[in-house]
């Protein structure tokens, strides 16, 4: 694609799609999100520009330790989500056994943690953005996210940022 | 990409594929079917042409409210298949208090509910098609879907739509 | 695309996408690993090349039958990770039971078993890698991978195949 994405058509208007890559993160577990994190940074470490939007469990992953919801549902629902730090594995998390012996095996074999993935992903210029829609549903605050989040975005803007990347995945 | 997908190439016997989206949806989560309905209906609105290939529990997405299954299995498996208004979350689903919750928090917010979805789908002319593998191993019969369904078709139909759109996602 | 991947654009150095898809399998459940692998044997009897990258529970699917761990952690694991024989659905497992209603469904259906589809893609010239990683991390041993695994890779791999892939999947 090198070919056809030269300065010419680059300039005309036409982005390149050849080194943009593009996740939905719509899964709050662990082993879920370190493959998301895993393949963002890999990908921004290759020159790769790349956008994560975070959407329903995702957002666990970009919320900071708070509290929230205001119905009584949004409280409730409140009472599970985590932050990206207390997130469990998809199987065998065993009334949270499993994060833990996740999080300890992970560590034995030097492998950055999910909040230490997150901040590489930062560092690397991986845009972080999270989806209005799930916001509003979970009853989860623009001040409940963390700094690092970009802005809050509809559908339409993950498909605008999708239909430009070579790679997009539904996590 | 609009300069590659002229018209001249176009009719050269080339598809574009700028404009094509197509959606795998094996789940059958009410978060999941969501993001489809969403994601593919989003993307109609904005012009794409989109296809959903319902296989397995994603089938649950377009089917009638009736029980299914001739075998014993095929019976089994019937009472746990639900249609698109009965499907619980992947998460919390609680003996079904998670799915009530859920929609009375999506209701909350005025979001479409999943039928709704699914007929803005079907108005925006989203083409809705069944695996006819995971019908035949499931023990749904065809009528046994709903009329908006355009087609059963096998892996090569999918495999073909896929490689003419820029975008395909796995949900 | 054609027009774009001819012969002079290729031996310029520039690799089509046309025919290439990339799996990444994440899953273990038999019916995500079914839907991986039909739509892999599909995708090369297509005349598509192939890459299907397996990590963490999908690295299930390409394991031999053996108790794997070194330390306490790892064993305990060991004890739960099944070979491509063994798993589950994603849905119904129902201590087993689930697994072996799918199998004998499929059966009666006439569907090749995993086993066989993993065959078959082999033979067809898919290429299955595994994850350096997930490997380390779980505490799996490159000897007690089938003979069938090409290599053991890290995520450049991965996204290297997948940015000359029209479509990739994560599964």
């Amino acid at each position: 694609m090198a070919v056809l994405t030269a300065p010419a058509l680059e300039t005309a208007g036409e982005p390149s799609t050849a080194h943009k890559a593009t996740l939905v993160v719509l899964s709050g577990d662990i082993d879920k999100l370190d493959a998301a994190f895993i393949i963002a940074t890999g990908a921004a470490a290759m020159g790769m520009e790349v956008t994560m939007f975070f959407t329903f469990w995702g957002l666990q992953a970009i919320r900071k330790p708070v509290r929230n919801g205001s119905s009584l549902f949004g409280r409730m629902l409140g009472l599970f989500l985590k932050d990206i730090d207390g997130v469990g594995p998809s199987k065998l998390n065993m009334g949270g056994m499993g994060r833990w012996m996740f999080k300890k095996m992970m560590k034995a074999r030097n492998v950055a943690t999910l909040p230490e993935l997150r901040q590489i992903a930062l560092d690397l210029g991986v845009r972080l953005l999270a989806c209005q829609l799930s916001l509003d549903v979970m009853e989860i605050k623009r001040e409940d996210l963390i700094d690092g989040v970009e802005d809050v975005v509809g559908v339409a803007a993950f498909l605008e940022t999708a239909s430009q990347s070579k790679t997009t995945l539904f996590i």
